[in-house]
């Protein structure tokens, strides 16, 4: 039996872990993908109190700094989610465990264009993820649907690699951060924008041969790319914590009051999947609502005492 | 004339000024005391994603980050502060400076005890820093007046000096992180703690002599200190905000919405000076403040533009 279980490794789980730890609760977090979309992120530059670092390296340091106050962390992913009053039952692949609180920071997916080769090409020139999957198209010409900041990050990261990129914007201008704009524009002709323009098909057989576009480029109607990266945002996991009653926003997030408390007792909720700051999701956002996060979750556990949840999981267990 | 004006060098401010720079904002931030609270916090080991560092090299990392990406910094601190619609003055001690947003990340003072020697007495046997003051009472003996956390820190930090302390507070137990109050009871017969009691009077010429009691311990009604250190809480610093109708919350902090906007156009708080987690005020809250105002001065400043606000800026210098 658990005090806490914390779902999910991104800043916003693992900093949870960290305050979880000094709070002195028996702590467990369930990794599932380690270091969430961070971990993915490529060079943060813009984490306040640490100098440039790899988004993989600074979830190590915040592991570390969790392991060091004795929070447990294991490898998997939850399955399902049961609930019996302030108790909590997590199922993984592998193994059942049991906690009287929860922070679930399962964090947000990659939105996906919904097209109908996508998901049939998705590693074959379909991409969600230029740090991970950049290098592949070295010398090579790829399309970037996107338009907002991260989309932009990622074209100046993969610019290392391809030898040219188109990126696809529906709208009429490109929304990014000056700063990655200003180093997207230093690029030059290698990378083009279309704007109002929508990839209406995918094209390909066992493998990505061309996209068409809504609107013609050039004279043609079709692109020919030997990669398509889409970062059109993300859409907050949030199925576990429905599965038990979380309630959401009206924007789909689950919703959660200034200390990160859910509708459901005992069960809370940071990072990217919820939507406190609105847009605005960083990494130092993420981190900060862990920390409060666990903040609710010690009270909450020091209020309700420990007898209670135990009775409960012995019921849960039949 | 500025895009950003930030006031405060705690972690709100510099977190801040990371962001502004990013976004390319023209943004100078006035230090006053440079790194606020932490800077004198000693070791910051809750801190996500740094181990283990004295506070002040955290303030001086987010500094240098915030240089890097082109934000000014003055030494100085801000006396007056005039409000022409979208415009603002901001008047130092020497100099004048504009700007079309500010953010007020001012933090908080330390709390008095409100006794009548205490002013007269402070630096002279009374303290409100342990890391600052603590080293004087090498092998001496100290009250501590305070009950919550950051006594129980500070006090943990100080038994390397001190010789004997009393720890003093007015509530029946003491409220601390339980890893911190561990590390208090490993300290043994080194510190005593007095429940439900509170000091009435601080006696003392030119120097603390001793403190008079509500409530006798060990049959006496009086204590022999060599030093009263006082650790109570934290008032915030809302004078200047207020001098330009910003509206206060009912317990006294700056009113502010989950984005950092306060009922002024243009002008957003971060920090210590607002209670946006309620009681729970870090360092890694205050610099996810900080970054969350900055993206709404910037969002403030790209929608009013620059000619409506360099227009009353003349009429300001008038």
């Amino acid at each position: 039996m658990y005090d806490l279980i914390i779902i999910g490794s991104g800043a916003a789980g693992l900093a949870a872990s960290i305050y979880a730890g000094r709070y002195r609760m028996k702590t467990l977090l369930i990794e599932g993908e380690f270091g969430g979309e961070t971990s993915k992120a490529g060079e943060i530059a813009n984490y306040p109190g640490v100098m440039p670092i790899d988004g993989y390296e600074l979830m190590k340091t915040m592991k570390e700094q969790g392991k060091k106050v004795g929070a447990e962390f294991k490898d998997g992913f939850v399955k399902n989610i049961k609930r019996e009053g302030h108790c909590f039952s997590i199922q993984t692949e592998k193994e059942l465990f049991q906690s009287k609180a929860v922070i679930f920071a399962g964090g947000a997916e990659h939105r996906r264009l919904g097209l109908a080769n996508e998901d049939a090409l998705t590693g074959r020139g379909v991409h969600y993820c230029m740090t991970c999957d950049g290098p592949i198209y070295t010398d090579k010409t790829i399309a970037m649907v996107g338009g907002g900041d991260s989309s932009v990050k990622s074209l100046n990261l993969g610019a290392e690699y391809f030898k040219k990129a188109y990126l696809i914007t529906m709208e009429k201008d490109i929304h990014a951060e000056p700063i990655n704009l200003e180093h997207l524009k230093e690029k030059g002709d290698k990378i083009e924008v279309l704007t109002e323009t929508q990839v209406k098909e995918i094209v390909g057989d066992k493998k990505l041969e061309k996209i068409i576009l809504t609107r013609p480029f050039k004279g043609s109607g079709e692109l020919l790319v030997d990669g398509l990266f889409v970062e059109i945002g993300f859409k907050p996991n949030v199925a576990l914590p429905q599965s038990i009653g979380v309630e959401l926003d009206e924007k789909g997030y689950i919703k959660v009051d200034s200390m990160m408390k859910t509708n459901i007792d005992g069960f809370f909720a940071a990072g990217d999947t919820v939507n406190h700051f609105g847009r605005f999701k960083q990494d130092i956002t993420a981190a900060a609502m862990g920390t409060v996060a666990a903040t609710s979750a010690y009270e909450d556990v020091k209020t309700h005492g420990a007898n209670a949840c135990e009775f409960h999981a012995q019921i849960i267990d039949k």
